[in-house]
């Protein structure tokens, strides 16, 4: 059953947001804290940082992180309460991300920390032994091979083995054309990390591999459709950087790649997952690691409480929204109502169902009572700017509806400073 | 009033191929001369040969080529017939279009018979004072200041000026961030010659100079539609080249335009004028070329017939087709039917009638009665692919109606000497 999610309750640049409403019980977990006249000195709740607009605008560090990150942990720099850095970010090993947080924030932070929107691909062994095209920017193998990939080829490489492929840059066609085309394995899968350079490169062999049924250098066939199977991490339209508008993200390729194929075929470019916010998915996977660290510290207050904070409406508080939701509609039924639905949409795994329901039981049987979003203002989403439901424009990716109630955020708070105190606030939470 | 065009002729392959119907008087010119037993010595045709895929695969000749040109000009190297190079390429200069033909055909080839996509440019007059920002590859300000721009303006200028807003590739992100923005005159018009390279720069950046009104770096406005004008050459979504399948062309490039600025915005992107095959406008600077040449070399018979051969359904032969179609239609009719209507399409240029007008009124004055398509099957078009019908994708513009009876060509033949055999003998042509 869909419920109407509460309406904004703290406006932005509000010094001292409202409190929440009076607390209630949910699911024979622990009733919410606020109001509770005792401080806690024990979480029950942990963070999902967002970290493009809420920590950083492209290299620049927003000055609250910092600040915020001071009350986080303790002198000897422990955290307070379990943090996760969910970006859909991936193109970069986690290890290189925690390491890049641990100096922008001037807390360690540890890889377990740390969530990439390709982290999920680990589940998905039926196409680790095969070979895989990916896409995208920065250590792409190392990526691959740390997930589980074995045969992982890149369109650089596929480039250089087809010459006759990549077209569109005159100066980057070969000049001396080799009649002897170079073995090459059928590509089994494509695996979208994130946006790549060269999108005409890129573009063009993804088409020419999902045209040929794996076997780019050949005639197109009339007869190649369903493709063979496209897995993509991040679907952000845009983000925010320098720059004073967002800048293209991973979704605006996806929006290139998906009407080029529509153009050429006719059809319908079909992803086998989608990955990253605001995929359930990605929030499972988070909440799993929120929990490692909870237990690692011996918090033994179950966690019954998420807050998801970010920037960006669309996949910061929808996905967040989603997963309340999720928690929400499954709260009290059993596990199998916690588990994907065959044909509920492409994060449900069909073909993984057997993989994905070992992995899900074990996060399933321990999850959240909800998932709380909190909007900063310091990334996409401007105050200033149009409302969502004023924009004649849904820059959500084709596969997700467009569902106003889940793009309205629990709370809007200037930047992740207010954010943290925010929490603390509604959670009474006073650590020692 | 639409009349269906005759149903295919010739077959691919077939080694002569049969005659077309009897001939028929048009239009008060002479009648169709197929079938005449007197031989002609001077033409009353022309022919307007398509270059990729007709001419060359990439930069490989087509063996038919050579041949059929020593068949179209007299021992000392001159035409005789009137001949034009028709192109959808935009990436060079016609001269020098002129002098890689004259080295691949074995003829020598003015740059009076070459007509690029963006030639009718020339005649957008109102834009040639003001600041314009051109995309595409080669010495794109060498032609657009060939074309009369005078205040062109690259993707790669408008870059370094702000460097900011190319967020794309991590490695050409800015190092240092200076605060200053360089002034830069307000862009009032986006010039696409061809496809780029780099396609998420071009993308990225066009986008910004149509979401902040010519003010790339200042923030989206809310109310930037309709936006500034765009003006579009060459619209083939594919094209062949020595790969086995082919290649993205400008079309692929504007249907990612299209849809990300669909996508970010609500709206659709809008063409101010859409000019190349399957244009008319492109068809009747063709045509006045190809008179310009009769006029030169005193051949007093009016040219009557236009014989346009192309390997690409949905440029040569829709374009060729499209042209006759508006040929029969106007004919007999007043100038003012052969003028272009206001909202008849983006090719009609409503902001520039008063100077098309003047331009068309001297050709249409002199209009051929019909222009014929032939389709060779050394290029895109293969026989043994699927009949346009049979596929699910029409692979024209978005803003052409999408017509069977346009796609079906008037002649097919297996490469470009049978095209010239072809019309000798439809026209009982026997140069002395």
């Amino acid at each position: 059953m869909r419920r109407a999610l509460p309406p904004l309750r703290a406006l932005p640049g509000a010094a001292r947001p409202p409190r929440l409403p009076a607390p209630r019980g949910m699911c024979g977990r622990p009733a919410e804290r606020s109001g509770h006249s005792a401080l806690s000195v024990l979480p029950s709740f942990g963070f999902l940082f967002d970290i493009d607009g809420v920590l950083v605008r492209g290299r620049t560090p927003i000055p609250a992180a910092r600040t915020a990150f001071q009350k986080l942990v303790n002198p000897q720099g422990q955290f307070l309460v379990p943090v996760v850095f969910v970006t859909n970010a991936g193109n970069c090993l986690r290890q290189d991300k925690a390491e890049q947080l641990s100096h922008l924030l001037g807390v360690p932070i540890s890889q377990d920390q740390v969530m990439m929107s390709h982290s999920p691909l680990r589940m998905f062994k039926r196409y680790h032994e095969k070979c895989v095209l990916v896409s995208g920017q920065g250590p792409l193998l190392d990526i691959a091979q740390d997930l589980g990939f074995c045969q992982p080829i890149t369109i650089d490489t596929l480039r250089e083995k087809r010459p006759l492929l990549d077209a569109v840059d005159h100066d980057r066609r070969p000049k001396v054309l080799s009649p002897s085309a170079v073995e090459l394995p059928k590509i089994e899968a494509v695996v979208l990390f994130g946006e790549p350079v060269r999108w005409e490169t890129s573009l063009q062999l993804i088409i020419d591999v999902l045209l040929t049924r794996g076997y780019p250098g050949n005639p197109y066939e009339q007869e190649s459709y369903p493709h063979i199977p496209v897995l993509a991490c991040n679907m952000d339209l845009m983000w925010v950087a320098e720059a004073q508008s967002p800048r293209f993200g991973h979704g605006t390729f996806m929006v290139c790649l998906e009407n080029i194929y529509k153009k050429i075929t006719g059809k319908e470019l079909k992803y086998e997952a989608l990955m990253g916010k605001p995929s359930r998915l990605t929030y499972q996977y988070a909440e799993h690691l929120i929990r490692a660290q909870a237990l690692q510290r011996s918090w033994e207050q179950p966690i019954h409480t998420l807050y998801a904070v970010g920037d960006n409406l669309m996949t910061d508080v929808y996905g967040a929204n989603l997963y309340d939701r999720y928690l929400r509609e499954s709260c009290g039924l059993g596990l199998q109502a916690r588990l994907p639905a065959r044909g509920r949409g492409p994060a449900t795994l069909p073909q993984d169902l057997e993989v994905a329901l070992g992995w899900q039981k074990e996060l399933a049987a321990a999850a959240a009572a909800r998932c709380r979003s909190v909007l900063v203002c310091t990334g996409v989403y401007s105050p200033d700017g149009a409302a969502p439901a004023a924009r004649s424009a849904f820059h959500g990716h084709r596969d997700f509806s467009c569902d106003p109630a889940l793009l309205r955020p629990h709370h809007v708070v200037p930047d992740v400073d207010a954010a943290v105190d925010l929490v603390f606030q509604l959670e009474n939470f006073a650590p020692r």
